[in-house]
């Protein structure tokens, strides 16, 4: 069995992760898990979103967040549209995600826009800003299972992705959005992705709904995948796709990948510190594997 | 990628799930939770254990438990000793299951024998019982880690298993007690263990303590295993082995596989049923994936 010897964590918590969490996180309290997530060995990082406040209050100190940031790791905004992109380099920002869904239905209600609006929208945008350099990263959600069509196609999450390879994206963030593919599914179109573009990063985003995403790892894995999205404290899901709760679980993801051999380059101990901080704010208990079991090792029984 | 086409469960909750619960649950009650399992297609179950009730208070009731037990189902009971046996055979058992350690630390802090001490008394009884037509499913615990001695050596089990199959043991269940195993060390003994006992039942007995439980499944599948042992409700673990937590919930493992198209002959919504009525017992809420999704759907949103 043939697995990478190295992988990439892109750490997903501070965006993804805490834009679904009610209570405000103090924009300090920010600053610090991101420090600390950098500390811990997190090389390519979520940070922030350039967003309307309105929509999604937690984002709203996103300038502070870049601001305040330093350091030579990869730092991705992800911006919904024209204005989130002015903003994005204004802040100096040089990672920019955009997203878009490959079921129809979900984009329309996520962002009132078809799949085919938003890339008209967004394929001009990446064209531009690669004209400037900047990393860009397209995060390509309901590739599996949509919640109001069901199954989508792999042909379609290869038709978009090949859009986006061709404006030149960097960076394919293909994710299970509601958590309910499988091994063999997560085999089939990771390998077929791998295939059809070779010189693009290929990033593989599971939630862990129905426990399924370290098996997916695995699964991704033996199809050459060697990058990972994943949320610090299993913080987040996504607040539009109903039952789609928990993203996958960063320290979980390190623990199986180190127990397999295979690095990622973070250190478990001080990923729990920038944890601990988080779950501090939110005044509740982080349930992750890792971390439960952290807790009863030191004593802590945690409440399941 | 090649997977078996159809899977058998064998249910451990009756037994190795609720022998882990303080809490004494009614014989009528385990009775109908049996009963229940196997109207929804559980075809083989480890449904009691003839240990001492000093020792296992759960357990007082095997007697009861079988008497009142019907069908063509495989009833499993657990011993673990000469006079185990005897109850068992007294009340008309047809499957027995035996239990040991590849680690001496655990056998010894488990039944106060060193493994070799526990086979000395297990093969015997073995022989004997084979002689009277039964069926003997061998129980091996710590087949990759040990919680005291650390990882265990696959030669060691690939022994253990070959002595087992001399004495001509139909199954052999290989668990990974404390939910430590990654899915390349399951692949790998479990490819081994295929290749070396082609002629015996292998079954894989994996805990989610750290989340693995699922990938492992899926290692294991590759490794051709068709036989898996899981726990209703994610009911128990094991009382003797700190952090082992956790049996993976049947309804978890058998949503995986039908996913895959991989056959279980299990009626999600029947095992629902069985789960609610051992919940109730226990007035503490059965925290599986599939069980928690369940209850979100019918609108009792369920503490995690």
């Amino acid at each position: 069995m043939h697995l990478p010897k190295n992988v990439t964590i892109i750490e997903v918590g501070p965006r993804d992760g805490l834009q679904n969490e009610a209570k405000f996180i103090e924009t300090p309290v920010k600053i610090q898990f991101i420090e600390k997530l950098k500390e811990a060995g997190i090389k390519e990082m979520e940070l922030t979103a350039f967003v309307s406040p309105k929509w999604v209050p937690q984002m709203k100190d996103a300038d502070d967040i870049i601001a305040s940031n330093s350091g030579t790791s990869r730092n991705i905004v992800l911006t919904p549209n024209e204005k989130g992109v002015e903003r994005a380099l204004e802040a100096g920002c040089k990672s920019i995600a955009f997203f878009v869904g490959v079921s129809d239905t979900f984009n329309l209600k996520n962002i009132n826009k078809s799949t085919k609006e938003s890339m008209e929208a967004i394929l001009p945008m990446i064209k531009k800003l690669k004209d400037q350099d900047l990393f860009i990263r397209a995060c390509i959600s309901t590739a599996f299972y949509c919640p109001y069509e069901g199954k989508m196609k792999e042909t379609d999450v290869l038709d978009l992705c090949g859009q986006f390879s061709k404006a030149g994206v960097d960076d394919l963030s293909v994710a299970d959005t509601i958590g309910l593919a499988n091994p063999l599914e997560a085999y089939s179109l990771f390998s077929k992705l791998k295939a059809s573009f070779s010189e693009t990063l290929l990033t593989a985003h599971f939630h862990d709904t129905r426990g399924m995403a370290l098996a997916n790892i695995f699964a991704a894995l033996q199809a050459g995948i060697d990058r990972f999205d994943s949320s610090a404290g299993g913080l987040g899901g996504c607040p539009f796709a109903p039952g789609s709760s928990g993203n996958i679980a960063t320290e979980d993801v390190v623990f199986m990948l180190e127990q397999m051999n295979i690095s990622t380059g973070i250190d478990l101990s001080k990923l729990f510190e920038a944890i601990e901080l988080v779950e501090i704010s939110l005044s509740k208990p982080i349930l992750s594997k890792q971390y439960s079991l952290l807790s009863k090792r030191l004593g802590q029984p945690r409440q399941a």
